[in-house]
């Protein structure tokens, strides 16, 4: 009897302990001791033991939260957390960072992909998420990042923000748990795209960027539709259904080749993606693949939002070789989609403007970089913010072609339509078509060794 | 009086329900009544309330672990965590995943790129992880993935147990807290490494690969010697301290050149390494660019443990571009590393029995192949298995250059016993030159754009 008593009150030692404030334990303490003498009910304290215990356990696990942040700041303390982001500003890499506040991203399916990608954005601290998807954690999910076996039974939208919201409190997280296929979902999807209650003031919809994570073709074109129809600029990413390949895309409404242009490209050869969600049959992954991809996929999309860097318009990753081939591709002109006919139409029309504005931003920069002098000293790589205007035109200069450079292949069988219409660019003229056909004589040399 | 009682009896309620057995809590509740009536102690009825709301609060993150599995499965059902890994065995692209469970890693510096390697490595399935790194978790340290901000304050290693063992308690996780640069701390970590209990059948060292994600030179050069010594196969990573590019590479003591063969490769010019740890000075990081260079690591790691696609010698991440340099090194001739010197010494003395392997395999292999075909019909990318031996006879017979491919800049200032002994091989002789030329002249050609 003594001993368990003992035990009892070592135990309520290492609870007292353990919490921040141990007064009212103390009391409990002695209101324990009360009862153990007044009514003499010592048979309870071995199961009131186990009980201590585990409410100890527990206790360990007491979430520690940090609070909000107001202002980012770049002191250099071990307390900041966002001190290693705004480096990136006295850096010179990014010009303004804070604007990353005023951001608002939708990803779209918060698998392997998304989840990973929800969290990068999260961590470097992005203004708002808007997370889709209808599906719950599975242990099966569990060779991908992000998501805890303790999470199983969740929908993947309540169980991302969770972890989000506790890693970063800064960001404002919305989620929808519903699939975007439906008449219903979609409904939801662009309407909450178009919701500009985050920042008013911002042009066109009320988010600057969507990322496609999906698994499946509809979701893709569903995610088409609705960018096609609200003109906004989106980004899709893609891993193999055996689990060594996989790619990013950017797509700009009217300006670059929609999802319907032409069949999808996807790095290597892939099992038609329709037997995916067959009963039996499961598609490999690997944390590595969908990792490096969600990692090459916020690059991209921080790149865009700050204007820093080289936004790529496709890049691919076959990891068995190592491989990254890059492409362009301008929009088919027959393309099936009448929204993307539209934004095509009006891609057009605003050339002119476009030019003028172009000409003039150039002649600005060159007399803005006689009085300035060069940002860096060392910069070797020349490297230097990339002018989307210009950008813009050199990509609808493009050539067009009907081969694809070798590394890539067709995700689908071409439809009839499809295949007469596909319009592949491959990019800036003269010198991107050298590109591929350089990155093809390499693979060749490798495959040869 | 009455109200504080019911909010009590309540908080009671709602801790008896989330926790998994309630009959002891139940006993509790009668004991606390008790209290209540004999003592009179309504008093304590509001701190007790407090506690209760906290003790409620606490059992809901109640950790719900998965169990360990005996045997991997391949079994496509949603509770099992390795149907994913499985099915790449099923795919063809892994003739043995299931090997994963025999093989021991080591991962020196759990920081941005070290804690993302672990998690994918714990994910996979690995046999047994050897984790080293004396820092502890600060707010800092969240704009990477991984840790979270109610570990802030925990070493780093204590930290990433806490996480991987709910995650995977499969894996068999040995944390040392400790730096390896000190005396001692070198002694520790040769001596973990050494360590044959977890696989006593084992040929040379405890472990199969160290994985290098440490932040500094004095760090690697431990790794180094570590591993000279033990003539144990090792990979190197780094970020650059503008965030933006990073790099793999592979070290195979006597075959390829050592970390103090030539000085160190970074993608991209660096501020000095030594510069990093300076007070008021800090360096930029972005969970994109270590979480891309941790996904390769561990692709890279696969393929090397598991035997499929082809293993980098040297892979570079220049994020602004999606550029990604490859090139091979030899070992310096003249390396002041004196286990260096003796591994090259037994890497030529071997070559004779390596010459005799690598021939009687590859007839072996052309018989096979004859009887066999080709495992897939459309492998159109002339995928196939690459034989160790064969692959190592080649980085051997590559020619020497003095110049460094473009975007690969050096990362320290040259001593110069080390500049005029650099060795630095271009691969597979010709083919590997000309891959080399071709991304020069494709970077050179972006540049101009």
């Amino acid at each position: 009897m003594e001993v368990e008593l003992k035990a009892l009150l070592d135990d309520l030692n290492v609870l007292e302990k353990s919490l921040s404030d141990p007064a009212p334990i103390q009391k409990v303490f002695v209101l324990l001791l009360l009862i153990s003498f007044l009514s003499g009910l010592f048979t309870y304290s071995k199961s009131l033991r186990s009980h201590v215990e585990n409410l100890a356990a527990l206790s360990k696990c007491n979430p520690h939260r940090r609070s909000k942040v107001k202002e980012l700041s770049s002191e250099v303390v071990d307390s900041n957390p966002y001190s290693r982001l705004m480096a990136l500003q006295r850096m010179g890499i990014v010009e303004n960072y804070e604007r990353i506040r005023e951001f608002s991203v939708a990803i779209v399916g918060i698998g392997g992909v998304g989840s990973v990608a929800a969290e990068m954005l999260t961590r470097c601290g992005i203004g708002r998420l808007l997370l889709y998807d209808y599906d719950t954690v599975e242990l099966a999910n569990m060779n991908r990042l992000f998501f805890r076996p303790d999470q199983v039974g969740m929908t993947k939208t309540d169980a991302a923000v969770q972890t989000l919201a506790e890693i970063n409190p800064d960001v404002v997280l919305e989620s929808f748990t519903m699939n975007i296929t439906t008449v219903q979902g979609f409904e939801t999807f662009t309407s909450s795209l178009k919701n500009k209650s985050f920042c008013p003031t911002k042009e066109g919809c009320g988010v600057d960027l969507v990322l496609s994570c999906v698994d499946n073709y509809e979701a893709r074109m569903a995610v088409n539709q609705a960018c096609n129809e609200l003109s906004q600029t989106w980004m899709e990413s893609g891993v193999s259904e055996d689990a060594v390949s996989g790619h990013i895309q950017l797509l700009v409404p009217g300006e670059t080749a929609c999802f319907a242009c032409a069949p999808p490209l996807v790095v290597a050869s892939g099992i038609d993606e329709r037997t995916l969600k067959r009963e039996g049959v499961c598609a490999a992954s690997l944390p590595t693949t969908m990792g490096v991809v969600a990692g090459l996929l916020v690059q991209n999309s921080l790149k865009f939002l700050l204007n820093f860097g080289e936004v790529s318009p496709y890049l691919g990753y076959n990891s068995l070789k190592d491989f990254f081939p890059t492409m362009q591709m301008r929009p088919n002109p027959q393309c099936s989609n009448a929204a993307c006919m539209e934004r095509q139409k009006e891609y057009m029309l605003a050339k002119p403007a476009r030019d003028a504005a172009a000409k003039a931003k150039m002649e600005a920069d060159a007399l803005t970089a006689v009085d300035d002098g060069p940002l860096h000293d060392d910069n070797e790589w020349n490297i230097s913010v990339v002018d989307d205007e210009n950008e813009k035109d050199a990509a609808k200069a493009s050539s067009s072609s009907d081969t694809l450079p070798e590394g890539l292949t067709r995700e689908l069988p071409v439809a009839d339509e499809y295949e007469k219409a596909i319009a592949i660019g491959s990019g800036e003229a003269e010198e991107e078509e050298d590109d591929l056909e350089d990155l093809k004589k390499q693979l060749e040399a490798l495959n040869a060794a």
